[in-house]
């Protein structure tokens, strides 16, 4: 199936626009849970079966895992095997690399552990995407304006009057003849989300940055989707992940993710 | 020990600006190594035991030690173990996000792994950049204008009259508070090679494709190096590793070796 029909049947089975971020620190388990690597991938599995009906995605945010050390791969890849096979799988690295060593961090990210999408910086340019989205049911999420502070330093830069990030996104747009290129843009800027989607068509759009870091759910709704009110993914991790430190985390992450969820329908109801 | 100090020591014990670059292509073996996992292990160890004392650094693609799956962490760890201590290792992952996910990264390839230095990208501005030096004794490469054909699809865009590289040094400038940036810039652009080295005053240049990509030996270390012959950092990887497919493949690696550090020895004898 194309990754861009898996997303869409997602979001409709589960009626959700809901990404949770499996961005696990290990030093913040719940006390019960322990700290080894294993519970981990003992929280993780929690956390997906008490939240998998609810979202249409999962992220993954590989820092999280490289910083486990050799368990990590393996704590990845059962993770990935707990996620419902309906549900989309992104695999947030950021990768970008010169064409023959970014086909390694495909074959990796796509063969190795499965994912359905991955994260792309698009720096280095096309060469660096291009091993992302050989396959249309894979899909390659571009950097386009980042949920962070640091935002602000290169991706508004301006050329020929318009922002750097502008012109990012016009690359997409011709590289994107299989229909798999996706485009992150944070939360944290919601007044540039509207003209974002204009020039995006029908792309879908990551949208990070919700819950801690600030960023409005509002907008990332109103602005994030297509016309059809589809094809935004508001991801949220720690809010989710850390709902409670108690022995009630997984049905806390539940509340929380159905909280919002329905925060979101309730978005798209009014304006679509 | 600070890295540039390290870096400096370790040009002067071997009389040497090369970096020998692991990107270790399980294909791409000697046959009689086989095709095992240790097999990498096995061939870089031959490899480092055979040039250690003509290269002033080893650069490890994190992306060819990812593709060899849960294995992989633990063959860079034994082959960081093989390089002497005197010398360089730097992670090449180009790794960038948001700050908290940053740490992570640094935490894994300088704590965890040992690296001395890494390559960063610098698309998300300068929280992507800080958790990767914070020590002196750590160096981040940021790329500047990358040795590939997308290099051109956004590095050199113009802005404000510059182009957006020129903008990135320019930043880097201010952050290089602990004199621990460098910077990536691909030998495959000799024009702008000089000029970046007049911005970059004493930073370290981490200089690939010569060999295989067709960059310009002459002009690396030329314009590369700073005003006392040093400091740039001439990075070979499949021109050495692939010397031989033959059982004396590392006393071919290590005449490769030999035969491009003299080559550079020969240019900075002309001009320093």
């Amino acid at each position: 199936m194309k990754f861009i029909d898996k997303l869409l049947k997602a979001q409709r089975k589960n009626q959700s626009l809901v990404c949770v971020g499996l961005d696990t620190d290990q030093s913040k388990l719940p006390r019960h849970l322990g700290q080894s690597k294993n519970a981990v991938l003992n929280f993780n599995r929690h956390i997906i079966e008490a939240t998998s009906d609810l979202a249409c995605a999962y992220k993954l945010n590989l820092a999280f895992y490289e910083a486990l050390g050799e368990r990590g791969w393996h704590i990845l890849k059962e993770t990935l095997a707990c996620v419902p096979g309906y549900v989309v799988t992104i695999g947030d690295g950021k990768r970008g690399d010169i064409g023959n060593t970014a086909e390694r961090y495909a074959a990796a990210l796509y063969d190795g552990l499965g994912f359905d999408a991955v994260t792309v910086n698009p720096y280095m340019g096309y060469d660096a995407v291009e091993p992302f989205i050989r396959s249309d049911q894979h899909c390659a999420f571009i950097l386009v304006l980042t949920s962070n502070e640091g935002s602000n330093d290169f991706q508004r830069l301006t050329i020929a009057g318009r922002p750097l990030y502008e012109r990012i996104i016009q690359a997409t747009l011709k590289w994107n003849v299989k229909d798999n290129i996706g485009l992150v843009v944070g939360a944290t800027h919601p007044n540039e989300l509207q003209p974002i989607r204009q020039l995006a068509n029908s792309m879908p759009i990551l949208i990070p940055g919700i819950g801690k870091q600030g960023g409005d759910l509002e907008s990332a709704v109103r602005f994030g989707c297509d016309k059809n009110g589809r094809l935004a993914i508001i991801n949220a991790s720690r809010s989710i992940l850390y709902a409670s430190s108690g022995k009630d985390f997984a049905s806390a992450a539940r509340t929380e993710t159905l909280q919002l969820r329905d925060q979101i329908q309730k978005v798209r109801d009014r304006f679509f």
